[in-house]
């Protein structure tokens, strides 16, 4: 294709708008253009990446035995009601009525639909199982959408929902399912790791997300440096292993008028963070509970609220903190309690002799306290976040390592909470109701050019992996208008690449080399190719890789090697 | 692929609730299901073939030198307060608020997105002509959402908005389009018809309409039977031939009491519908006007509008026309008129010698009125809707036909009318700003596949044109848990079928044959296999095309030839 016949409106300003490179790349490559907050318009370039990466997801997913079906957008509010989650979504559910008054969303996920779909269609084991997917534009209503593409309102999604007659079945589709999103990801030309998730307060067994590597992910993932485990922050733990053995000291009150943080409270005793057991209050349910951390370590609220045993646990005002322990905030702590709060401390907590706490009195702190010896131990759980050398929970030898990722796929083990809301239910072998047990499935596929993006550029643009550039070379013709030889040059080269398979942009708009130079970079195709009457004397062409800094000078058959050399998995 | 393989959820019972053969069909083949009123999910049989219309559409607009682009569903109401169609839209507009209570509209249509687009990318008139075009999920709040996917609320659209920096420009685009369009529906394998279309209130200068015919089609469609001329019902014309000379008679004031409409009339008065000439009181714009018409004439108030040169003429409520003429419903006439109304007849009107109409006066008619020596000739317009058997009025020798259509498709002059509002500027070549001009291209993506059904039909199933089926052929396995020679030559037979280019769907189910059959048949494919032990045994296979009504043995050599003797066009 010449770029005369495309429209790739380039910007040579960063947007301000813009903050991600992903965002100002796309932005000044011409791929999207904004239309309003959290809503893009998808230019010729930007839908060509687009397409290749909803034709890798759906070759994925069909090789896998999931059967496409296309849902509507919007959905009626009955069957969110239904699911309890009409009330429960909050503002991101884009709620609206139709003319007749009747309450509908635009879908930002559609279980409550493949649930209805399933119920009325599916009646007997024999149906079983069934894996159902669509690539669909949804919409979620986020407060502040932000960084173009990547938490956009409007955005395509992969979804599938797989529904089972038991959880041996689910297991089965849900690794075939893994395994098929390792696949797509692969196919894609992505760095990515797949890491267990927490399944949250919607139930289910299992949990994997997928998140593409990159320094500006909003995620921390944690990976062993020897074994292959590998969890998001939420979900990974390590073991609390015993600290040496520390001859007991003499507990005594000390005075620490002022104190508030455990910054402050170590200074003070000229003692390490990591010899302080710090309280922190918390609610869970209705209920106060007071945890336990030693003094180095950040509480994990999604570890403490499988540990409490609910939905969710939030951070104690002040207010509530002083109320429910009968103590001044800053020097709270488990010995000699003057209230009868639930005391639960994390593992590593009482592995530290000689610690340091709050008194329960103004400006008074402990030393040198030891669990049994002064105050007996409390229930203890994993509460905190890992951190990175911390040793891996799986293998002996490893140590945890952090680093950043971008979310781009996530399989769940639904189990029967949709299910049993919605009342799915199937005749099973020996002819009873048996309610089915269910697994979903997501990839974002628009976030997914985005995440490609974060992962794949330089200071001069854009570096797409051969699976997703939208022309895999480009050819720029030098001065073409000058020398007529050089355009009809660069016109055959493009019909021969083309007949080979390849696509091709050819430049030959009326620009400085310079100018072409920099578009090309700019959009990121892997590989170009420089026409000039120079080349031509000489019967070569010019060629550069995106990622290299040298030209070279090639004859057409190097130059065919060098392509297919790249070319993408199938 | 395996029928065990696909989630086919036939029906044996037609459902209530649908009244076309296409809703019928589409239900009980398993293609779509109702998920709310006016909103399906496309199952995976369904989706298979709204697939193939889509890749169709595509490649012709792409042939056509147009560009892709996806635009976002929700739209902000800025734009469509700056076009003035947030006003003017009605409640076919599903409008709705996003979290900040700013007001978005689910886009039916997207004129107001393109143009925002355009006027921020596209400087100068070396940028045009450009025609961007996408397929997409679009929303229209019926008040009455009804026929399956024939008008329901959420559908595919593909829609194209081409840019221009003058007239002539658009004209070889709306040609080119035009050209795209008969390819598009030739290779989706439908008989239609393009028609001469009004534009309307939005102005602009030529239209086209495609439809395809069918008898339940909601359109009339006009053509000659003669030459290439047609057009909708709309726009559709015919010359007023003037009548025979006929000798004029006295005029004279009849008594017609209770007299109320054109039948009871020419009952009591014992002449023809045709020698009277009727009056309809309109409104246009604000104003009253009594148009006349052939007694036997209907009128066509689209064509009244652009007579009065109104956005929209509306019928005059009967108080409304009493105040108007100061006559009694059912007796005024232009004779002798009481008011100072405006007065405008169809030029058929004029022909008839020896008129009665009504005498502005309770209980009273005249008879046997001449124009010119009773009264003087209004100005006259074209006014009234054509009738089969009408003169065409292109050729000479024609007679105009009616036919029943589907609309699918509408190429359309928008000339300046958004561009106008909407401020879309490019620089022209002597460096002026010239405000440009555009034309809309629409193709019902969802509704062509309604509207395959219609036109493809018997009161088996469907029968799907070989450019739109789901599957390419079908193997109708007999008694396969009986006999294992037969699934394993089945599945033979099917690997053989696929790799020779063609989809199969193997139909493996323990179920009757007459079951199997008549699924075969319901679901439409076009070409059937049966392997039963029988021909097994005769080393050949029972074929049968979807449309014939016997079987015919074949040795594979020919079946092949017939399997390729139907592929559809590329």
């Amino acid at each position: 294709m010449r770029a005369s016949q495309i429209f790739i409106p380039t910007l040579k300003e960063t947007p301000a708008e813009a903050e991600l490179v992903s965002h100002q790349l796309l932005l000044r490559g011409g791929f999207i253009r904004r239309l309003a907050s959290g809503l893009y318009t998808w230019m010729p370039l930007g839908l060509r990446v687009l397409r290749k990466v909803e034709r890798i997801v759906r070759e994925e997913m069909d090789r896998s035995g999931a059967q496409e079906v296309l849902m509507p957008v919007v959905q009626p509010a009955e069957l969110w009601q239904e699911s309890g989650r009409w009330e429960k979504y909050g503002p991101e559910l884009l709620r609206l009525k139709d003319r007749h008054q009747r309450d509908f969303c635009l879908g930002p996920t559609h279980e409550e639909v493949i649930s209805d779909l399933a119920r009325r269609e599916i009646h007997s084991y024999k149906q079983l199982p069934v894996n159902f997917y669509q690539i669909q534009t949804k919409f979620r209503d986020e407060i502040r959408p932000r960084f173009g593409l990547m938490r956009g309102r409007e955005f395509i999604m992969k979804d599938a929902y797989s529904f089972h007659v038991d959880h041996a079945s689910l297991e089965i589709t849900y690794q075939t399912m893994y395994d098929a999103y390792q696949r797509t990801f692969t196919r894609l030309g992505l760095d990515f790791r797949a890491v267990e998730a927490d399944n949250g307060a919607i139930g289910g067994k299992r949990s994997h997300e997928f998140h593409v590597l990159a320094d500006s992910g909003e995620d921390a993932i944690v990976s062993c440096d020897h074994c292959d485990y590998a969890a998001n922050m939420e979900k990974a733990s390590s073991p609390a292993k015993a600290a040496p053995a520390e001859a007991p000291l003499e507990a005594a009150r000390v005075q620490t008028p002022g104190i508030r943080t455990v910054a402050e409270q170590a200074a003070m005793l000229g003692i390490s963070s990591s010899q302080i057991v710090k309280t922190v209050l918390v609610v869970a349910g209705e209920q106060p509970v007071m945890l336990l951390l030693r003094g180095d370590d950040e509480l994990n609220l999604i570890k403490a609220a499988h540990a409490l045993e609910v939905d969710e646990v939030r951070m104690a005002t002040p207010e509530e903190a002083e109320s429910a322990t009968g103590a001044p905030l800053g020097f709270i702590g488990p010995k000699d309690l003057k209230t009868s709060i639930r005391v639960l401390a994390d593992h590593r907590a009482l592995n530290v002799g000689n610690f340091s706490t709050g008194a329960n009195e103004m400006d008074t702190h402990w030393v040198n306290l030891n669990w049994d010896r002064d105050l007996s131990c409390p229930d203890s759980a994993d509460l905190r976040n890992v951190r990175a050398g911390d040793p891996c929970p799986h293998c002996s030898t490893g140590t945890l390592g952090i680093r950043r990722g971008i979310e781009v796929g996530h399989v769940f083990q639904l189990g029967q909470v949709y299910s049993e809301r919605m009342k799915i239910t199937v005749l099973d072998e020996s002819g009873r109701d048996a309610t089915v047990t269910m697994g979903c499935y997501g990839i974002g596929v628009s976030r997914v050019v985005a995440a490609a993006v974060e992962q794949h550029f330089d200071e001069r643009g854009i570096i797409w992996p051969a699976s997703l550039t939208p022309f895999d070379v480009g050819i720029v013709a030098i001065n073409a208008r000058k020398f007529p030889e050089v355009a009809a040059a660069a016109q055959a080269l493009h019909d021969r690449l083309e007949q080979a398979g390849f696509n091709v942009l050819l430049d030959d708009r009326d620009e400085r080399p310079g100018v072409q130079f920099a578009t090309m970079d700019l959009i990121g195709l892997p590989h170009r190719v420089v026409v000039s009457d120079k080349v031509l004397a000489q019967n070569v062409w010019e060629y550069r890789a995106r990622r290299a800094s040298e030209n070279t000078l090639v004859n057409e058959a190097e130059l065919m090697d060098r392509l297919n050399a790249s070319s993408p998995v199938h």
